[in-house]
């Protein structure tokens, strides 16, 4: 079963996650490159569909399915876990390893790679989001849904064919309830919405805007963390993804696309990440945060001083990153 | 020159290397792996010295140079710099990026790396570790010294003979204050040091320590973020590394020997960071934090959910990973 620690000296939680583990002694015989299936051999490729976990929701178009998610068979959290709270004098503190963690194969196409996709498949797997998030967060347990792609080996991925995933975690992590508690003071403050402002201001300024159209702005954020990281925020205010609208998701498919592709021209088909920031379930109806989208390509390596600083170095200049994007965009 | 940039999102600031900086359409072309001189063109290697920026520190044994320091070719952060804050409403800050990034030369071996070396070898890196915190520390302006090294391609070097760095920075980053802020509230809470109880209650429960000498203890912390990391902590409270004594460093060359060691064989020669954890230098002579070293193999890629939550998911139990390394050692 896995596990959820405490580390006392952050009080930040890590996952053990046991059904992932490998016994010490693989860790030495790790190959450099993940072993990444071909066609004939892949679980996710159509014909292999008993090979996965039992299907919990899928997506058809024309009688074939075009979305399918499974729960993921190495899962770091697991609905069998019960979460709950253990406590080891004087100052360790676990969870029973409680969550969901599901896999969105996003198209039958082996090959099919996310950066390619039409509009209208990507707004397929903008509704299988949008369904997973939803569908997990009335379970009572979950504090906070996240949805993710690793496209690309050195963004994480060990599986060739196209997927995202989705973790639904039982606390909410440190990282998330500093970025909430930042967003509420800043309301407390000034009576405004940080985020909203900051696209408001962003679109103004102009000079990290990567795109914009009527709902939504795309941007390297002031103080980028990495080269070439992308916002795409909109501009209605709305804290959670599982209240985007139908309309809003049609846009985003569109924007998104775009993004995708003046990132795949620009760095020549990076490895990325791309994460669907949003509330914890509970506070989905504030008026605080602001869901968006995070890319973030995978060109740098952080070493020793992001490890024991948490600060990040970024080798390129955001407002030189937008500039460039916007070229190859137009 | 270097600007370091406040995410007004978290409040974390992030580093924006200008010094270190590609032009945009130089990340397309980014050689997958790093190209590292070798031996004939090495500007660390003996004979090149004057090839390096120019040297600030040696150490020599018998008449030749054993460890040389010099300052980053391509800095993170720059002397140059004034370290002037400045601000744009309603919530952008920055600063000019001030600070010290020094290079230190642990060898002139081109393929002598630190697993290999000996314990006077070893004893001599920790000496110069010691020499350059205490050099830059005095710097008013600076508030935080941060020794790091990092060994092979995946832990983020691009540099392949031997060398650790050393950063210093005109502002406490927010992990290392949290960090802090954490162990000061232990403290006001129980009249502890948080980190020597860790230690004390680690050495006594056993099943996370992978080796104890008389003033260190080697152990896997209890919420390990990664398989493998290794934390090594004196039994002496002291907050500061730059208040070691000579017999520590000499304890700790043995110490960090056999641990290295014991890694590299138990992992087959892994990637590695290594980073001296200490207490911001205002607070050196508090008695609330204990400096520490922390040795992260680099065997798993955070990807999009360690991105997007903070949280880390760690697929080795850290009692299983001590356990292997006390076979190997023994």
């Amino acid at each position: 079963m896995p596990e959820i620690r405490q580390d006392p000296t952050t009080r930040e939680w890590v996952i053990i996650a046991t059904e992932r583990a490998k016994r010490p002694h693989e860790f030495a015989s790790l190959p450099r490159r993940s072993g990444q299936a071909d066609r004939s051999s892949c679980v996710f490729c159509p014909g292999n569909e008993k090979q996965t976990t039992p299907e919990v929701w899928r997506l058809e178009r024309n009688g074939q399915w075009r979305i399918r998610v499974v729960p993921n068979k190495f899962p770091a959290l697991t609905r069998e876990a019960n979460g709950s709270y253990h406590e080891t004098p004087p100052f360790y503190r676990s969870i029973d390893g409680f969550g969901y963690h599901e896999v969105i194969i996003e198209t039958p196409g082996h090959d099919h790679v996310l950066p390619y996709m039409t509009e209208p498949e990507l707004f397929d797997v903008l509704l299988a989001y949008r369904h997973r998030y939803q569908a997990l967060r009335v379970d009572p347990r979950v504090k906070l849904v996240l949805i993710f792609k690793n496209h690309g080996e050195r963004a994480g991925t060990s599986i060739a064919h196209p997927h995202s995933q989705v973790i639904a975690t039982p606390v909410i992590p440190l990282h998330i309830r500093r970025k909430y508690d930042v967003a509420v003071q800043h309301y407390d403050d000034t009576g405004r919405s940080l985020y909203r402002e900051i696209v408001v201001a962003e679109d103004r300024a102009g000079q990290r805007v990567v795109h914009r159209s009527n709902q939504f702005l795309v941007f390297a954020p002031y103080a980028s963390r990495f080269p070439f990281e992308t916002w795409i925020a909109p501009f209605r205010h709305s804290a959670s993804f599982g209240n985007v609208t139908d309309e809003e998701l049609q846009e985003l498919a569109h924007v998104l696309r775009d993004t995708l592709r003046s990132l795949h021209e620009a760095l020549h088909d990076p490895d990325f990440n791309l994460i669907i920031l949003t509330a914890p379930v509970e506070d989905e109806s504030k008026a605080y945060f602001l869901w968006h989208v995070e890319i973030i390509p995978r060109l740098t390596t952080p070493a020793g001083f992001e490890l024991g600083s948490g600060m990040q170095v970024n080798p390129c200049v955001p407002e030189e990153a937008a500039q460039f994007l916007r070229t190859v965009l137009h």
